[in-house]
């Protein structure tokens, strides 16, 4: 054991998303109004959002496009050696797409693509949120006051993205990325169709599932956390009387353990509040692999999700999926 | 800032502590019948428990003595190599106290002592849990199955010792084992009162508390993780009907927003059942530092902790400890 | 509106229901290890069982039989005078089979049977329970000690009956018994698929929905309360452990607000473990009614229930429901 | 037994509290967006207000006025012909003020004063809530959408009251609407220092506790119902952020179980958000008295209450209330 390579810990975490959305003022009445987020800036088509115990100045772009999708994924680095490392590795890999100056909020960031096409970048310098007067929490640790309003997540917690080959990706990033596998799921036929890695604890900072559409580049979902299972309870309401679409959930899911509640927002893209779950503080966690027939078992406590949880992700491709059970966006 | 040194990232994570007790046989009651944990191992006076959740063989080890008290803290590192490094560094440091073979459940350790007296060691090798079949989980990715009876705690949260200079203490615990400062506590006169650190995204693997008593050596408490708020409510109901002393709570933190409720095994240890909290995943935290007189507004929403909560520890030293309010244990 | 009958308040409370089951130990198993509650008696083939917040010495009468199914249901008056008012209306209507003796825990009983079949009986005299030594809560108020094992329900909550004629049986609930109509179920053709009708606050004391093997006297299902919501999501993972059977839940439901779970236990009834929904305080309460297409959105969040919950039942008659997706229950 | 009086059951429920407010504007804030109430109408110097979950038109009646303090209590009938039953007793009882046509919500009251002079009223007619269109919630038996802002407090509760003599007043409500004695507290001394009655199943509808300043008429709280202990918690937050004066809590009481958070609206009013609790359902309940030594063991987990929570009521009049751990409110 003491020969084995130590582990890579350059990533430090997902940073932030950007999602496109083709109905902007009702994706940000959702993310605002109704998820009790807070805007930190706004530059040309894009909004940049914040939860109240995000240490950053935001995690989520918001950005008008003609279909709902996924921008960019980004993965803030523990230092600026780590972040040159990863650059370069990246730009032997034959994935990498150079060098931007930055964003609203954080500087320098080397983009590239995973292998399914989903665009990412990584990055170090990140401003911190420093609160106006009135948004200063009374608990001195807490970046921002809780809000009065709206769900009240608390931080951004993992991204799902759909992808036409699961292993490939997930193999991606444990090698220039140092994500470790938590959990997957392979069927019979030996195919992986899930596989949920990290770079730290949670069970999941990104999760690659089958996209049974055979697209490439697709978003399932981005999720936000709330401090408690009863939180999202209480989101179900108010999702319920603000006519948003709940997909599935409050449930407890068997992979990660997680208390998921799904909806779409307005824009079309797949939201999840979030909770529980459990941490992988150990350092030779051994990796859960789900068979096909423990899958068909359902969710733990044998929910199965709807057909969409399957199908369904953006930009919508499948026709199908915009009949008789899922709400029609506007999306193409 | 890309000339700053990178973060040292050997510890991975509180991997076991010992605890002592006069009372071995209640005090096993108290953490098998009423807290829910599992009984690993005996091996002489020693008996070896773990929570449900808990990857590895034991995090708790409980050793008859004549006081209670603490025995020792285990690191474990994330690596051989990582295990080689805190040992040449810890030795280098005059702290070390040299190697042992290993105990129930991990290999071979080195041990040392932090400046106030406390014994703790790293590690690398650690067994892990194999369910025997009827202590299997329905759910794959836990490590054993969710007890039917008792308050169950999930994992080992973290150790809060108490230290006659917090700040020498951190500060060793900063440059040798990596940890990072994340909250404190430093009065008008400048005394470092408290430091809560950690190597993980908790906000605390330990803490360290000045001790009003002017001795060295002792713990103020050592916590388990309940997986939510209610089940830290539910905690206080089933302590209440097993006649455990509930020191305070259930209430929440200011510092750490940790949601606590503390009570004294019959051994006359301090155990916290916690919740709750926030993770730090984010690379350059900046550690929150309280005023003496923000302190003295008491934990989040106000709660005044008792007089025994800055006095009482174990050993018992201090005979003020042992009046009125406080149930006396037969601990010297 | 001061012309208005003034209201029966003759029933005071649903005071135990007696199940049958094949398999009496494994269902005493289900009651007493997994959910909780306390043996209070035996006698003959049944068992007498109490939850810990129950103020009479038993709720439940556990009756060894071939098949599952419903014994009968009892009924507490608010006096002597009113269950004299009630046994002679009963005994008019001609529904009324005659007074017995008693059982274990209650006095002189009117015994009669609703038009579907179902038996019941009327009754005020109850022995209050007095906990032994052992059992005495630290909570004065509180009946017996909360126990430190299974899930913990606290009291009966409620019943669910099946019925071929829902608004029959409803009639006759109110015109003999004082219940009111609190929410129903009208398809478009007319026809009342389920009523929820209570004497107390509560929005159900008692449930009627459509038998859709048009079967008589059967079960639906029999229901604790969990005092949060927490502690019914608690269950789904005891339950989970334990190998029991989750038919669906937790959600919420929309009519009565209810966070429901259904399980079978091993005699093959199902018992719901139940927290939530509102009080009706209010004396003028304006039924709600649901219409077929509402009915059809689902449950509250919109989860949709499975065929199962339909068309089973306890007796079992539809063969269909022993089938692929329920376990089956040796019930014959 | 079977000799024994019938129960009088012309009460239905505590219908509204009036309570008076210095700081009217203040005051309203707090209800409105920091407790997540409705304001309903507005009459003069009073504005009405009501919770999502109240059936009636409103339950709290705000009136600007020199000092803080209790308008009256209104408690509902279950009939015409209970209002007329209770106001001929009332009349005879000589505590009688006569008959008002009624205020906005309700019909014709008649009014009368308890021994201590609080100012009550019984009335039947009432106006139920009919929402507005953007008002009507998604689940059809709910009164009025759940409030996406603030703590979100569901229904009133109960109402708690000073007095001079707990015991008499106490037998009033008793002998004159039909109160049973739940839980109370007698004091070596035979002091009665506290009584819990209600006509309802909950453990109070209405408390009696002593004045230590031995002043009449004053007001202890007035509570609401949250649905859930952990909306109770969320509730501390919303507090401490909007610099709401938290008293005491959240924690739960011993007597009637409740789990409780005290703060003062900024009228100077104390008020409570109340979750738990049991219900009372059976007809021959034992009431529970409490020991001055069981009292002295604090709440359900030990928490001793504040000294102001036994002297401090509105209107002040204890000089000593104003002072250094109470914010001084301007209601002289």
């Amino acid at each position: 054991m003491a020969e084995a390579r130590e582990p890579m810990q350059d990533i430090a975490h997902l940073g932030h998303t950007e999602i496109l959305t083709p109905r902007r003022d009702e994706s940000l009445w959702f993310f605002k109004e109704v998820l009790g987020m807070e805007e930190a800036d706004r530059q040309d088509r894009s909004v940049y959002l914040r939860a109240f115990g995000d240490f950053d100045h935001n995690t989520l772009k918001l950005t008008e496009a003609k279909s709902a999708g996924l921008g960019h994924i980004g993965w803030r680095t523990v230092s600026s050696q780590a972040l040159d490392r990863r650059a370069q590795a990246l730009e032997e890999s034959g994935s990498g797409k150079g060098w931007i100056d930055g964003d609203v909020g954080h500087g320098p960031a080397y983009q590239f693509e995973d292998p399914d096409g989903h665009l990412m970048e990584v990055y170090y310098q990140a401003e911190k949120y420093r609160p106006a007067e009135g948004e200063r929490s009374a608990l001195k640790n807490q970046p921002q006051r809780y809000p009065v309003w709206g769900v009240g997540v608390r931080r951004l917690d993992h991204i799902n993205v759909l992808s036409q080959k699961v292993g490939r990706d997930r193999e991606f990033m444990e090698e220039y990325l140092g994500f470790k596998l938590r959990e997957n799921v392979v069927l019979d036929d030996g195919t992986e169709a899930g596989a949920w890695i990290s770079v730290t604890p949670l069970a999941h900072d990104i999760a690659y599932t089958v996209d049974a559409t055979n697209s490439n580049g697709r978003l399932h979902h981005v999720a936000y956390w709330a401090d408690t299972r009863e939180e999202v309870l209480r989101a179900a309401d108010i999702f319920l009387e603000n006519g948003i679409y709940i997909e599935t959930g409050p449930s407890k899911h068997a992979i990660t353990q997680g208390f998921f509640l799904y909806v779409y927002e307005p824009g079309g893209n797949r939201i999840e509040v979030f909770s529980g779950g459990y941490l992988i503080l150990t350092p030779d966690f051994e990796p859960v692999t789900w068979t096909q027939e423990e899958r068909a078992k359902g969710q733990a406590w044998g929910l199965q999700l709807p057909e969409t949880f399957h199908t369904y992700g953006t930009p919508v491709v499948d026709p199908d999926a915009e009949t008789k059970d899922v709400p029609v966006f506007d999306s193409s």
